[in-house]
């Protein structure tokens, strides 16, 4: 399954609203108003629901993380062999909520790779993103850790993180997409994310918390779509 | 669903042979010995096949792993309600491969009880056999870590790690069940842990990596039915 | 070194306030209290200030952490020989602010037992003393996180804490010391500390921030001298 | 204290030959042999060391290890202002037995920058070294886990990956010094990391443990005075 870009990735956390069967429910939306609008839009379910999620929608969908180790005496790990064979194309890696080492974040990128598979590395600051860069993930998100869940666009807030990050990246990596994330719940906040450079969004409560998923997709799907 | 004692907990941790279709296989096998038998026997497969797992065996089904955080922004953690959710009836935890904090043991014993879940911690000392039994776990499983996958069972090797564990334990806890673990693959291992005080066995390799593993599983779990 | 009881263990943290020479001026107005009243009383500067403080004062000085790696090839680590070395009679282990795995506290205890060195294990719950006593520390100290830095005592907000603390720890252990910490500030509170079954107090912010050390000082150690 | 290239930089590990009074004495040795010489030579001893090596000799002092935390209530951790203090004027950080989080990385180096300090930061393969140069820091060593503590240097068994993290870290940032470590114990080896366009060796065992440290210590400095 090829990715296309601008994206909307949308990331389900552990919250309980987008968990089990709502998880099924809110995957359901975001493909239909994927095939609707034409928009490209991915999901990010818990780990638990990979695989329910990924054998009944037609977007692709990613695992929120995995860990560094391959098949074999690894009890409780998440391998990328596992995530892959319960659906997901890819997986998010080193999210604010989930930081990892340096060195097992080019594991896991080199072992995706073998294994075919997109890996989208959350990061921090400019300099962050550009470490990441350098290690040839397929995606970047940066998402300022204090704007995320605020409902305050990074792109308002801190627009120079986002342009800083899309000019030292470009500067080690013109292949690796750009995604902005943190605070985004709107389609203006979109837009602005597109103009700061980079393609596509990352979003998580302000989709999963929204009142009306359908509409609030809609909103942040539509300026994807050109 | 209610465990019955003594019985036969299979990890499949990460191995191929016990991943994705393969897992499904193989809780089939443990599901129509158990029923043969009359024996009890669980089985834990990756946290990725626990749904597939659990929506098709009637045998209990434990995670290999969880975290403490409940429901919400928690990025790629595994939370006890998610692994309920897929149909776990419980966890291991602080397996030798993914040892916890102590703090983290205690809170995820307590959150799995106010979500009537079964909590099984892995230990690796009679010391730290004490210490998991004061938090109140349902089962624990003495595991020293030098012998787990060697195929030497520890009630040959080092009984008297088995012995002073359920000694030390049953000072402080009468009521946490007690498993014996590592280097376990033939029935005469089960009888050995059986008469050295425990309430059964935990199993990976030995079954797992075994050419026939309805003749394996069926070697371990005859001890169990008397 | 023997160390007595009741006792006064002061925690320089990492505060400004407490450091470089600012630790060695603590500890010299700790010696000073100590000898003047009589009271026991320890202290636990940064590692970096171990050996300057340990050779400068004659009450107990105590590390902070300390890693369960023995000496060779471990890049960065604190063993207990390198803090036994600087002076340390002991070392806290498991501050709230330094949570460690389970069965590395059982394999530090150990290792402080075999070169004489005394274990301080800081705790949260009840469960989680208990689990600590099970281990055979020489100290535990239970402090709620959520009171540590407040200035409200656990023996005034929570004292059932430290009672069942007491309790399940006796229940076990008998030798173990157990001291309170979170919030003390007062002498009121460190008598509060003993009535409640506990052999003294674990103090940091209470006495680092206090503007006249020797007074703080002073009102928390007086209690203990009967 | 501004460093001089090529370097020799000798980190003592935790190995028991140079703990306590033996680091003193080892850092006077590696002091001697640099007067002597003229050869930029710098020692690295454990944290509990450092104060006593770094008000005893007038080489660079660098630390293990250091935390990304500030002053404050972090207790038992190691702050820049702690080793600063302690007389380091700079830490290695991310060695192979001391990983650390990317994010971690990063807000290390922007402190140390603060705070007028030098980091050091170990890496294991070209990507890394990349990665790690995006975030700017003093100095980078390239070296191959497998071989540390092997006696093979680098440049004869993996020539290629300090060839290729040359390459990689000079597109990216063009200050950063690179020095090669992993078994390098001859000076044969020291000429070898200097012709493939590295500033100098990084080095553990082969000095720690040679019989005469000061004949190790000359072997491979004088290669770096031309």
């Amino acid at each position: 399954m090829k990715l296309e870009f601008p994206i909307l990735v949308i990331n389900f956390k552990a919250y309980p609203q987008s968990s089990g069967k709502n998880a099924l429910r809110l995957a359901k939306v975001a493909e239909k108003v994927s095939k609707e609008l034409g928009a490209s839009i991915a999901v990010a379910p818990q780990i638990t629901d990979l695989y329910l999620v990924a054998s009944s929608v037609e977007i692709p969908v990613f695992s929120q993380h995995c860990d560094p180790y391959p098949p074999g005496a690894y009890t409780g790990w998440i391998t990328l062999e596992a995530i892959k064979d319960a659906g997901a194309i890819g997986t998010i890696i080193n999210h604010s909520e989930h930081r990892l080492r340096l060195d097992v974040i080019d594991e896991i990128i080199k072992r995706a790779k073998d294994l075919n598979m997109i890996t989208l590395v959350c990061t921090n600051t400019p300099e962050v993103s550009a470490a990441a860069a350098a290690m040839n993930p397929d995606i970047i998100a940066i998402e300022p850790p204090e704007l995320i869940g605020t409902g305050i666009p990074v792109s308002k807030a801190k627009p120079e993180i986002v342009t800083s990050t899309v000019d030292l990246v470009r500067r080690i990596n013109r292949e690796v997409k750009i995604l902005t994330g943190a605070g985004i719940t709107s389609g203006e906040d979109v837009e602005a994310a597109l103009k700061l450079g980079t393609e596509g969004v990352l979003v998580a409560s302000g989709i999963v918390k929204a009142k009306d998923w359908e509409k609030a997709i809609i909103e942040l799907a539509k300026p994807l779509v050109r």
